[in-house]
Formats: structure tokens, sequence, C-alpha cells
């Protein structure tokens, strides 16, 4: 398995372009187009939020139906979600407006927004920039690019993935693009998350697939806490890679899996390390715990306090939030048991077991919270489970980034 | 019912006091007193945190027994928390140390503490402590304020309350205080907070009185979701205000449920307003509820949202997030049909109605979100259940009192 350029491109028989649609933003791409050249299964998965964004409805109704998929229409800078009936509207008018522009059905349209809640915008907006899409789309890794950087919002660089995998003697593609970076606390899947392969696989097999690891990609990152009324993934698989086609979870579909796994790890690592105002990635595992569901509570726990993430802001080893924060888990354990280490680039310290502060050096500890990546480690000795969550700190600027949102 | 003055030191028959045991801090006291001059029932209710602290664990072997109760021995500037035997040990030192001071059995000493998790302390000091606390206890206002000062850690205010009504033709009354406010999320009960009343009463309705009223008080506020290791309330009645015993749920029983939850509900709001960092107090009302707790996840839920209260922080009426927020509490509702208002002192806003923004003024908005207490109110329009939570807002002080915490 390896790394390769190209992001939602990378797969062979995709296109992709940004566009300037000016919903929001000046002078800048906010709307983006994934494309297939020939119909492609699909799999999603979306907020459990009750309150809904409108082209989430409108997915989930298409996916149901079992349709084949053509393309991928997404805005930032409004999220279509607290907008009614004029917001299901629009995500007809915006369906129907590509499906004019690419020659293809409407219903194999899908649809996702992010931006703020709550606003109307014209449909002449969306209008105009899915013209502009179907002029300059292209298989270029360029144009992935373009698509990448039109569905940013806080977010402060793209996020591109793709591998590559030999599967039934084809070289099988995987490649994805996704956004965060606020209101960032997936349930059941995310944000905006967008994968392309190549690979040929039944429509089950690939739906199971993206259920099966969403549970330890993007559900275990967490900026904020807030659930989005709008994350979406979306998979699309166009079967170009002309392996023979997977009906069952052999070794084929295990190596999918994997590679699916790495593009879904690294975009959801990627959306934690630029989570709003963040200064640091912070990893969390949970190792030896009872079950893998104690494991995935213990460690989404500690990314997701407060203090601990401020603590960590400040580069300050207060070790203690951690503990209280494992606590507060919902996972059963005896805290005498526990092991607690802090992992940095190069070194691994002791901080916390038998109960008691370990004899760890302050200045060691302080050095390994201030890399741009910390992970810490609980060896809970309870079974032989195990999860990572990832998160950020918490900083001046999340707090200085969404008290001006919308200034 | 009326506020009196004296918070702890109000009801008959009670005597505080504050000292400086050097614990943490520098010319401050830090070490508080909560004394009944003859036996007192007690009630109490704790943490869930699976980490507790060794003050909680002694105050439950204590009230286990159904141990009548003297006096109440609280430190800050040091959790006793990830203390392991050290910890008991010290517990054991306090409570043999009053018993001495104050001439009573140690087992009807009880415990609390709160700071820094991890840190090993003297015993020393705490027994010094201890000594100075018999020297100037008194049953006056001005030694239930020191108590309560003495309690404080990150707080700006201390927090006291006291009511009498009349049970039985007898006077009688309840008073309390409290220390918030970093760590604060309470569980089943919370943080620290100790309510004396002269009222006679059976253990087992005393009990069931303040089990009944952390519910809808302590276990409605939060200030950063992170459930502490230390929570604690401590509710001591020791019968001098001579009314008749209450044994059975009458109309006696509700009066003071009342009057308790008069103080609870005081002491809550004050913690939630004096949160860390804190520039405005947060209450969020859920209305017109499916049940009693699809209400409090919906009110719990909004004061939570930390993107909420980073907009309350800006003074910026992004609303959606409110609506995100309540999709993501846990309970059923139907989006069309929620009404949400804004409400400030002297004015109400319709914000959200009928699945779409109500056309109100941005500029009257974002004054009432200026007020230094402001309230959001859901009408759920799914039944008639209610509940009230309060939080604060989320602001760059939050960030940097705990960044640079221990410093």
């Amino acid at each position: 398995m390896k790394f390769v350029e190209g992001g939602v491109n990378a797969a062979k028989g995709f296109e992709a372009a940004g566009a300037e649609a000016g919903i929001k933003y000046q002078n800048r791409k906010d709307m983006a187009l994934v494309y297939s050249t020939v119909p492609a299964k699909a799999a999603g998965t979306f907020t459990m939020n009750v309150v809904k964004a409108a082209p989430v409805v409108w997915d989930q109704q298409i996916l149901t139906k079992g349709n084949l998929v053509r393309a991928i229409i997404v805005n930032s800078g409004f999220a279509n979600a607290g907008t009614g009936k004029p917001g299901m509207d629009l995500c007809r008018t915006t369906a129907e407006a590509a499906a004019e522009a690419f020659n293809i059905p409407a219903d194999t349209v899908l649809l996702a927004s992010t931006g703020e809640i709550g606003k109307q915008i014209s449909p002449d907006k969306v209008k105009a920039g899915v013209k502009e899409l179907a002029l300059v789309k292209s298989s270029s890794a360029a144009a992935a690019r373009d698509a990448a950087a039109a569905i940013m919002t806080t977010d402060t660089v793209d996020k591109q993935v793709a591998v590559a995998v030999e599967i039934g003697g084809k070289k099988v593609t995987v490649g994805g693009m996704s956004k965060g970076s606020g209101m960032i606390h997936p349930n059941m899947c995310t944000l905006l998350a967008f994968v392309t392969t190549d690979i040929n696989i039944s429509g089950e097999l690939l739906k199971k697939a993206v259920s099966a690891d969403v549970t330890d990609t993007y559900n275990m990152i967490s900026v904020d806490g807030d659930t989005s009324t709008n994350d979406t993934l979306l998979v699309l698989a166009n079967g170009m890679a002309g392996n023979p086609e997977i009906t069952e979870e052999n070794e084929d579909y295990r190596t999918f899996l994997a590679a699916l796994n790495l593009v879904n790890t690294t975009l959801a690592k990627k959306m934690a390390g630029d989570g709003e105002g963040a200064t640091a990635l912070f990893e969390t595992k949970a190792v030896n715990a009872a079950t893998k569901e104690d494991a995935r509570k213990l460690a989404k726990s500690v990314i997701c306090s407060s203090l601990t993430k401020a603590a960590l802001f400040g580069h300050d080893a207060n070790w203690g939030r951690i503990l209280c924060a494992i606590g507060n888990s919902g996972a059963g354990f005896e805290p005498e048991q526990v092991d607690l280490y802090f992992q940095g680039a190069e070194k691994r310290i002791h901080i916390f077991g038998n109960g008691v502060a370990c004899d760890y050096s302050e200045e060691e500890a302080g050095q390994i919270l201030a890399e741009p990546a910390v992970t810490v480690i609980l060896d809970m000795h309870m079974g032989s489970a195990s999860a990572t969550a990832w998160g950020c700190d918490l900083s001046y600027d999340y707090v200085k980034i969404n008290a001006d949102y919308r200034s």
C-alpha cells in the first residue's frame, strides 16, 4: 500500500473542480465538484443530529433508493440547515442544474453544504456556480486541489490523501478530501469527507466497509464536542480498476478495507490537527481496555476534555485532568491499575502509575507537550482492546474564531 | 419564604471558620470549617466520576454507616485525588486532628477538597489549619463569609445564600455556601456545596429531599463539561428549629423542599455565572418538551455547546448553533415545530419558528446577548415538561486560566 498524489482524482475515471460562486467569501472558490465519468456505486454516512441539513435529507433519499451516482456538488459558506422548504427547494434546483450541465439524471447527483446555519441564499448563485464547475472540471491533480480548497471554511489547509493497492491483480486507488474545522464531533459519520475509488465491489460490501470504518476514524475525532447538522461522508466506487468484483469478505475485501482505513484515518487526523485555533494534534491511545467500546470511550473522553485541551495549549503537564476525563468516560476501570504516559516524537515519559504520580521531570513533560503532535497513552490493564482518538488543543484562537464567526 | 443573611451560619446551632493553612495560596484562607453544636443528620451526594477523590471515599463510608455529623473540614488548593494510599491516610489524619480539636468522634467528621489533582501535601499543614479553625470558629455572619472565601479556587466571588421559612409553627432556616468554577459539569451531585439547616426532619426524608433536588439544580449547570473527581454536596440538619419532626411527605416536607430548592438553585446559578472566565450567566429554558428528561437534555445541551458559548461571548446571535445543539441533545422533536426566543431583562425576541429564521433585528438580538444574564427559551411544542439549565460563555479568559492553572 502506498500514498499517491491526486486526492479525489487519483482513482481512474474521476474528475473534479472548484468554482467561485460568491456565496459568502470574496475572491475564493466556494463550490466543488466530484464527478465520475461512469455511474458509480455509492455509500454514505450522515450526521445523527435530529436537525439535519437539507442536502443530508436529499442524499439519504437518493442512497436509500440505491441509485448509481454521477456527481457530488458541494458548497461552503452556507449550511442549508434550518432553512425549511426553501432549503429543500434549493437542493432540487442544484441537482437539476447539474443534470443539465453534465447531461446526467438529477437523481444521480448528491449534495453537501457547510457554513452558517439558518441563512438563505439566492438559487441563482448556485446555478451559476454549477455552470462554472462544468466548464472547468478535469481529472488533474490541480483540479482535485481546487475542489479541496473550495470546501474549506475555517480550515487553514486543504485536506487530501490517496492510496494505491493491488487487488485481484489490478492497481486499485482510493482517494479523498475533507474539511473541518469547527462544530466537529462526528457521530456515525462526519463533517464533509468525499472518497473516490476505482475499485470494483458490490454495493452491499461498499456500504459495509464504509460503515465499519467510520467508527474508528471520523467518529474518533473531536474539535469542540458539537455534532454538526451537516456531517456527510460520501464514497463513490466506479469499478474502473478492472479487478474482479468483490462480492464477499475475502482477502481482496480486507485489502480494500485497509486502504479505505488509511485514507479515512489520514483525513480524520488532518481535520483534528487543523481544528479551529489548534496549535497541536492531540492523540490519545487507550490500550489493554476491557472492551473495544470502553477503549473508544476512554480515548475520546480525554481528547474532548476542555480542561485537558487548555492545559495542552499551555504546555502544562496537568495530567490530573486526564485522570479526571477517563473517570468520566463511562468505561469501568481500577484507577490504581492505570499507567499514563506522554509520548513525543522521540521520548516517552511515565506520568502516573500505582495510583500516584511517577517521579518524572516537569520540564521534560512540558517539552513533549510543546511538540506539534502529542500522544497520551493510557494502559488500562483491564483486557486487550485498544482504540485511538484525535483532537486538538483549546486556544485563544478557538474563542476568537467562534466569537467572530459571522462578522 | 425570604432570603436572610449568614450563609452556613444562618440556621440555629451552626458555627463556621476560615483559616490560612498555606496549602497552595499565600496570604489567603484555604481551609474552612462547618460545625454543628449538636449532632446533625447528614445527607450527601457525590461525583459519579470513576476516579474519586479520597475525601469523597471517606464521606461515603461515614454516610453509609448513618453516623450523625458534627463537622465538615474543607480545603482548597489541593484536590486529594489521584493520591493513592497517602491521600486516604491524610483523610484519617485530618479527621483525627478535628476530633481532638473539637472533642468529637473522628467518624462524625466529613471532609472535602478542591484544587490540583495528583499533588501530595504535608499533613502538618492540614493539622495546623484544623487547630486554627478551632480557635476562630464562630456563629457570626463574618465567620460564614470566611469559610465561603476559604473554599474558593478560581472563583472570583464567594457564594452564599440563606432562606427562612415557617414550618410546624417554627422558623426554619436553610443556608449554604459553594464554590466553582472550572471542571464544573456535575453528575448526580456537584462541586463543593455545603448546606446547613436547623430543621427537624427524619434522616430518610432528608436524603430523599437532597437527592430529588440535585437533579434540577446542581446537575443542571455546566461550565466546561468536565465532571470533577471531587464533586460533593453535604447537607446537615440539626433539628434546632424545634418544629415537629418531619417523618412523611406532607405540607411541611414540601415547604422544606421549596426552601432547599431555592438555596440550591441560587448557589448553582452563582456557580454558573462565575464560571471560569465567564462574562455572562447563560440560562436556557426548555418548555413544552415531551418528557422531563427530554427537557433537561435540551436545556443542558445548549448551555454545554462550546460554539454557542463562544458566540455568546462575542454577542453574536448565531442561533443556528443553538438549533444544532438541541439536535444533538438526544431528545426527540420536530425541528419545524420549535420556537426559539432570546430573553433579556426587558425584552424577548422571537428568533426561529416554522423551520426558518424569524424577521428579527440583529442589533436587538446582539443587545440582549450583551446583557450580564441571557436566557434562551426553547418552546418544543411536544408536551408539557420543562427544565432550566445554567452555564456561562466561553471566553479568552477560560483558556488563559486553564492554560496557566498550575503556574
